[in-house]
């Protein structure tokens, strides 16, 4: 059977995996292909010594690639949104499939690459955007296909997962850990897209948009990082039977969609409470199947490289096939996209952790407790200290029920109007993943 | 776009899951698939109430529904050997393509079957013999297609995980459990294919096959069940770290693959040692992505069906699609199966548990240290207890390191040779699935 001849633009980590992939185990892909998968060219401004590229064509130039007459797909891998954009589309317009590892492009600009890619009747496939070598793109888009995705759940950020994970096990405080992550090699250097949660809004995005059937809408999501998470928070939370993870979820809720990334307190029995270090996992309710969970490593040369190829067979399984019958690059067919809004922050729902800083004297329990109730919110439990000697101020922690961010909003700005209480509330959501 | 119509054959709790699921779930599926998905025939001896089948055509004989020329797709749902086999034969034999949910025909018949598809390029699919729910097939033969499986292990069968489940959180004794889930219909009246293992060595059967690519070869899959598992091995187990699970683990060893069934010691901070109840899990370790874990419900009408409906709109989305192109029945095409040899259990590699019943007088421990150090086996850790008052007998539990099965059993057939130690030795498997 004729070969399918790819070409690689970029040739950072993930291409010099996939590189070693695919002459490594070239016995085991072209058993599962039914034909040889093979290098044709390979677009780079440098060499990487992590790969050996002898052999195999090579130009400085990326766009020599997308423009190789025998490249049957290319393979993006430089990262970034605008070069990489022209590429793809250069390549869609040459009627060549793509793979992609770029979480960023596909979040940002896939509404538009996926409708370019559609008009050619070519493919792009970007397993290796999300949760790295884990295969929740194939196991949401056609592995569920069977069911109405309820919620989604993930730790499908890395760096932000080692930072909690090292805070929670050592004590240790958040810009020790993250700057031995940085030296790890795990966050950039400059960790903003890790730390801010942009990185792990690109990648809900994305999944959101195939459990739900809607166009990706990045820029609707709510984001917070995890920089304002302190240790202390991660103690009381231990303390009442939890862990904070750096969670992002879509949720139905109404006639909408919850789309958010923020730190989150789990239960402690919860299988993705026990995730550690630099794994992903991402839990996806469906009606039918109930909770399913996918755990894998997340990020790094060969884990990520390993999506690359399982999309490059993927391709090769059915590149004659007819475009119109190929999974839809968003799982729903673009005819059959719906319209489900974004739901804004003050509509989500959630249980909610707060942390005060209280003044230890009558009444002052009974205040907080009003104000919380009068928004219609109750408590699920709560932890005040003895103040230590000399100490006026005790810290006061309190577990709500359910209820929507508008009231919690609404009993925030209240209580910190009390004198008793400081300015400044540290709010964390808390979710049971439960239904 | 032309429908996909589908027959069902069998109207038991997994056909009426599929039923409900395509019924409630037809735009999903529809949106997904690209075409509708209708129920075209259904054969069944008798209705279910847990679905309605007005405006179906149904018929008392199944095979009706296979000799219906209006039915592309034949879903056998009957269970079973024979009847099954000869239903998913002439069905394929009619030209129709098949998705099953029946694990012991596709591990005993399974070769046979495949290749009466491939000559007839129809497609024979049974995502939901494994796992239930879990899409693990799709991730083992699609999803994992760049790697080289070093191992996989799973609980994959939900009752004996109930049922060890139940030991272990209330001390409760096995045979007490066991009426329980028979009582709650998770095992059935005659549960020998759950307790005895073999229904979870008929599913590592087919995961060994796709994950190696080996022919299906159940017959050789060495299979020990839970009934000899005792509470108080639940508890020294738990005291030493570890849980005892039944998995199902396939491995790469030397030049062959072990193919193994028993319950195993795995250390409880390992993520499948928290898979609770009815739960499946299955771990799969490939040298690009290291470990991945798949989680979800096993079994139960909707988590079936949604595997099956999985099968159809996959199935929706390639039917035109050329049939030397998709994917492989075992993942590889079968002039790429190699030929890797099933390893005989006395060459099984493991760490091992043992409890026995030694008398407490001098010299005991160190003739039985003798004896295992003898054949070159390392003692990982030694619980003895104090006997109780009159007791003249005392528990010994020994955790080994890793050696060949075949020095165990030596060393177990000299330990039962000291007069004091008991004739009964408990042995069970020890596995870190850490590498």
């Amino acid at each position: 059977m004729k070969p399918v001849r790819i070409g690689i633009c970029g040739l950072g980590t993930v291409a010099s995996g996939t590189v070693n992939i695919l002459t490594r185990n070239c016995a085991e892909i072209t058993g599962r292909a039914g034909c040889d998968v093979i290098i044709e060219h390979i677009g780079a401004r440098r060499d990487n010594p992590l790969c050996d590229t002898t052999g195999y064509k090579v130009s400085r130039d990326i766009f020599a690639v997308v423009d190789d007459p025998n490249v049957d797909v290319v393979v993006e891998l430089i990262g970034g949104y605008d070069v990489a954009k022209d590429l793809v589309l250069k390549a869609i317009a040459n009627g060549k499939h793509v793979v992609t590892a770029n979480k960023a492009l596909i979040a940002v600009h896939g509404n538009e690459i996926f409708a370019a890619a559609k008009a050619q009747g070519v493919s792009v496939c970007y397993e290796a955007a999300v949760a790295g070598g884990i295969p929740i793109i194939k196991a949401v888009r056609e592995g569920l296909a069977a069911n109405r995705v309820e919620w989604l759940a993930g730790i499908i950020n890395g760096t932000g997962n080692f930072i909690l994970t090292e805070m929670r096990d050592k004590g240790r405080a958040f810009d020790d850990v993250l700057k031995e992550a940085q030296a790890l090699g795990y966050a950039e250097a400059d960790p903003t897209f890790d730390v801010e949660g942009i990185d792990a809004a690109h990648k809900l995005a994305i999944l959101a948009s195939i459990a739900f059937g809607i166009p990706l809408q990045f820029d609707k999501a709510y984001t917070e990082g995890i920089a304002e998470v302190s240790t202390v928070d991660v103690e009381f939370a231990e303390e009442l039977g939890y862990r904070i993870k750096h969670l992002g979820i879509a949720r139905r809720q109404g006639a909408g969609v919850e789309l958010r990334v923020h730190p989150t307190l789990i239960p402690e029995k919860s299988l993705i409470a026990n995730v550690h270090g630099v794994m992903n996992a991402v839990m996806v309710q469906g009606d039918a199947v109930g909770t399913t969970l996918y755990y894998g490593a997340g990020a790094g040369a060969e884990p990520t490289a390993s999506a690359v190829v399982a999309d490059l067979v993927d391709l090769a399984r059915g590149l004659d096939g007819d475009a119109e019958h190929r999974v839809a690059a968003l799982g729903f067919h673009a005819d059959k996209l719906n319209d489900l809004p974004i739901v804004d922050a003050e509509q989500f729902e959630s249980a909610y952790y707060l942390r005060m800083s209280a003044e230890d004297k009558p009444g002052v329990l009974s205040a907080v407790a009003q104000i919380i109730s009068e928004e219609g919110i109750s408590v699920e439990a709560l932890i005040q200290r003895e103040p230590l000697h000399g100490e006026s101020c005790v810290p006061m922690i309190i577990l709500t029920n359910r209820t929507q961010e508008a009231r919690m909003t609404a009993a925030l700005i209240k209580l910190k109007q009390l004198d008793s209480v400081s300015d400044e509330i540290v709010r964390i959501r808390v979710d049971a993943l439960d239904a």
